[in-house]
């Protein structure tokens, strides 16, 4: 890989991965009981991967989404889950960056970058998963000053936990034109969570139902203008594709290097499980998907850091695949493990469990087929 | 079906279906918190499924390895870790019904097949996983009257839970030759039980090391003559894939009806998901996944019934193909559910996570690919 | 399988196999250049097998379906495009003796079950393929002893080479209901051919577009009363996709017989081909799909011959996981044969050229799907 | 891809897709009938492309093996068979290049460059396969002057075709070591060919054993010293495997622009078939695959020119990846194309059959995982 990383780049993978083999991958088990620690995302963001692509003039590292698909590979070798959050609370803090004002910069990217406070996206709800356009959270204009918010959100990762809500809902008619962005704080009245989901996996994540029942927020908490918020969604949305791609990857890697560590240690019928022939052919074939894999979401990242107009496309067909190929990876890794790769101990498990919803999350990769498809018979 | 079903068979079935829905069905996630349910248990040793193919005259069902394949499908649309615990509990019965003296039957089977005594299969160890013939837990003869056990037994389902353990151990040389088999009541001084595992799934099972610590045993617990164990184990595979199967089976059945009902509920863009052509596309395949699962698993085991020459080849094939299938069936019924896929409220990530053992257990789905491979170089 | 075949449908495997071993088999490869060899259909047809679901009082073998599919599976493991041009005469038979009148019974099956007559199926048109109820071939009545007909049939097997043409044409209004059904003798004035069709496989079958161009026929040759072409139709499909899937499978058994021999024939690093694990677990997968397939059509063709209420579900269910899985299965024998499986002097190469259109005649494996989820969705 | 293309390799593809969609495409299919054109390949040699990565002061084009990959993707969009029988062209002209004598490049560049001559490659036997470490042809030195060689070839593209035979033979001891490399002219006496081989594709090559009978070559005919050949041979292998993916490539992408087009012009059930989602979701996923395998294929080709450390695993990966990718997107889209899909006139089955090849030469698909894994298991 290094014929195409440039140097920065090397040495940020090498900062990544030296934090994420030290710090992440020994408690990621631990975690998984006691949930994401708040230490560990401060000392990320003190190494700038918590505002990666927020502007250096407001205190970000200024980097690009391949950089970006770079780290968080790396830290979801260490953690998945950790990686995953912090991924979108770098959205969140772009968001700001991008579309707010000064005076929202000034106040929440501060501390957004240092990890002092922790922000969480607000999209999906109950009724409306992949089907954006339609959500039916309502911030109504309460005279000039403020709004009042109704409505709840669905799959909310760090509710309860976060400090700010960034929130989609809407503020006028039907469709995607009526969305507007709000900034909703932790503690605001009217602000409350649901129980703690169960989950398959994600489990240091706190995910939960974030709910609004006359919450006001003062008109200052608004994003851009009114009926710019599903732009904004939109335009998150590429990056985050390739965010939760990359975290797959990560965890897929994590998976096939414990495979190949556990496969050279172990014996079976008095030999190595690596000196069986199908043992090998499973690893080059778990070794190719995921070079294939980061072939192509590297690709993706460049194209959308050029502005390239196929960019869009590119995303959604490297999110499809790579959380696609990343879980397979990461149940093969399983399958070679035998009885103990079902164990909780082998750790293995717990990655095909938190790579199961990467398929899901981000837009299903159902809906990514349907982007695709429109794209290619748009032309 | 009905072309192919016995009126005994039918009647088998709806017994098994009724059960399975109403008494295990609902409590299958409680249970996987709180673990087994002895009573339950109990009831389904009163509809004779403790004892399925013991003989009848020793309290049995005498029932054939189809009917078991059945009843044990049926079961696991209701719990699949209950039913794949009880598929053990019959190995454990039908052995010593086949190989064991008049007077172990007459202790043991009343109990076995009243399910007042529960039975676990201790035949793997921590370092030999499919290679059973490499075992090294002894019975060392102490006099004319009883062994003296040392050595453990890895991911022992029931370990602690269990009345009795059915034991593989070398009384002799290396090799199968030198394994014999015993029984060993919990409270023997000596034998204790690892702490619980944490697993991805059959999470309701107790599994942990049985440990054996100059444990002592009469020689009157012995199975059959000394030398003869690993035969009987070898007899019980065959059969002992079929059930492992079969519990995968019913557990993807499982999945798919609730995948098949979500969709004709739930909409997404407006249109409800079953609606989707994919939703459609994705349902058939899984459907006909099923059916060719079901159809080579039933011809396995009616093989197995009639002892014909290629019934081991067979079962290995049904055991390989079936617990596969199960798996990708289950996690494709996730994928239809979304987001809620990803939540133990709705059942499936749970299958998903117990049928991923089944690909591993009873000879780990590379084993079935060696054995099968065996028998067609052999002609 | 002996446990599942009875005595009769031993013999008629051990006769079907025989002929295909010694009859057809050395020959495909010639006939895919020089075409079909009547007198070939003839010594099929003194086995019983230009008839063989004709009842017996016609002439015909009066067997099963299940029957059927046990002859079509060994006939096709000596040549596909034989086979598979046999099940297509089948079918017109069958449709003559079902729904014709006696004296069209009379003139027509004892040539055919004697194969001194050869009949082709006329349905598809260019324009529609798989909406078999959009057709445009029009037959106008002509006063009230004969129909002219106008229009043109597509991929017709056995254009120009037979001697009955069964056609669907419309005699009626739009859609399924005006569907009526002809017989067309060779050498009626208005009957043409076009170009025989250029390929990929099933070479021996002359395909080729059969035109009507003001083409008479007596009134007596239509089957049936007008209107019920469309009913026989379908009441034919069901059959007919059993038929190709067990051609489909004999064809890939043939292909997996010829690489197992392979591989225990050539060396390569010294060892033999199948002493390599990873050609050893290649051909267990492949064992295994062609177990899953012949249990699940035979399933099928069972339910079938019972008349089951999901029986059309089952034959489309067969036909789309056969024809797909025996293309697969061909497709790595052709990989076991290294360079030599790309010659067609080793004649694997032949059998995927001539595999490759059973998943997409009598209905795609597409039309497959939505008929399976069709019948999902209905209950 | 712009984003990533440097203007000359933007310059080349245009060079060379303008040639491949004029001069190529139309052209295939009657090819395949009537064999190479020899004018073409003259052509293509004035566009620079019969010797690409020769150097410049020696005739060449003095690209890279990355500008090589995008070159023969694009001549294979036209016609995989010329564009693999170039790509061979090209690995002879750039082994007299890197390591024959100033006199051999004298000798042959200058033709060879200019199409006026054209080489091929003899390494494979009939006994060795993927060993070619075993090969047997032999050349003894006959006094000083000359060597007389003695074996055949098989599989050789070009056999009596071509001008120039660059062969590997034994001079000395068994094993790597005692291989040599000899240019062996057409019309040189004891040089013959065998009968052109029937093949599944690749027809429009021809492609026979080259026979070896007591032909004199003079020793200056030898390529660099003796015992070198083994070496030479492995180092054009890692390039020759890019070019047989990069060819794959080309035939699926031109199979996936033409299914792209049929499905938006052909309807069913009264709607475009591109309408359907199945068609989308396939469409979407046959990109997508499309889209990784290019990505994989580029890196590979980068990290072979920059001489990466891992560049020999990245090349066995993108040949494994890419050619059984492509062959599954044209399978598919030979699909798409539903019973038009299986006849000669639409095309795409020439390049499914074609691009069956590309999984077994230059090293089978199996070769690619043992060399995979080497290197996984090495460090």
């Amino acid at each position: 890989m290094a014929a195409e990383l440039t140097e920065d780049q090397a040495m940020i993978v090498e900062t990544a991965r030296a934090f994420a083999q030290e710090r992440l991958r020994p408690n990621a088990a631990r975690w998984e009981e006691e949930g994401l620690d708040r230490g560990v995302l401060e000392e990320l963001a003190q190494l700038g991967f918590a505002g990666i692509y927020v502007r250096e003039e407001h205190g970000g590292s200024g980097l690009t989404r391949h950089d970006a698909a770079l780290i968080f590979e790396e830290l979801s070798r260490g953690c998945i889950a950790t990686s995953a959050f912090m991924s979108i609370h770098n959205m969140c803090a772009w968001m700001i960056d991008s579309f707010g004002s000064d005076e929202q910069r000034a106040e929440w990217l501060p501390q957004l970058t240092a990890g002092k406070k922790i922000a969480s996206y607000c999209l999906t709800e109950p009724g409306s998963g992949s089907d954006a356009g339609a959500l039916r959270t309502t911030a109504k204009a309460d005279g000039n000053s403020q709004y009042v918010i109704n409505g709840s959100k669905a799959f909310i990762s760090g509710a309860g936990f976060s400090d700010l809500y960034v929130l989609m809902c809407r503020t006028g008619e039907d469709g995607p034109k009526g969305v507007s962005t709000m900034l909703v704080e932790n503690g605001t009245p009217g602000l409350s969570f649901g129980k703690m989901e169960d989950k398959m996996g994600w489990r240091a994540q706190p995910t939960a139902i974030v709910a609004f029942d006359n919450c006001k927020v003062p008109v200052d908490n608004r994003v851009g203008p009114e009926g710019e918020g599903f732009k904004y969604a939109m335009k998150g949305l590429d990056g985050g594709r390739l965010n939760i791609a990359a975290c797959a990857l990560g965890g897929a890697q994590d998976a096939f290097d414990r495979a190949l560590a556990y496969v050279q240690e172990r014996k079976q019928f008095g030999k190595r499980i690596a000196d069986f022939q199908n043992t090998q052919f499973t690893l080059a074939d778990m070794a190719t998907d995921l070079a294939a894999s980061r072939a192509l979401l590297h690709q993706a990242a460049q194209k959308l850091d050029a502005k390239a107009p196929d960019a869009t496309k590119f995303c959604a067909m490297a999110k499809r695949f790579v959380t696609d190929t990343a879980f397979k990876v990461a149940d093969q890794a399983l399958q070679l493990h035998g009885g103990y790769g079902y164990l909780a101990d082998y750790e293995v498990e717990r990655i095909v469990r938190d790579l199961r919803v990467h398929r899901i999350l981000e837009g299903t990769n159902e809906i990514m087929r349907v982007i695709v498809a429109r794209e290619l018979l748009k032309s």
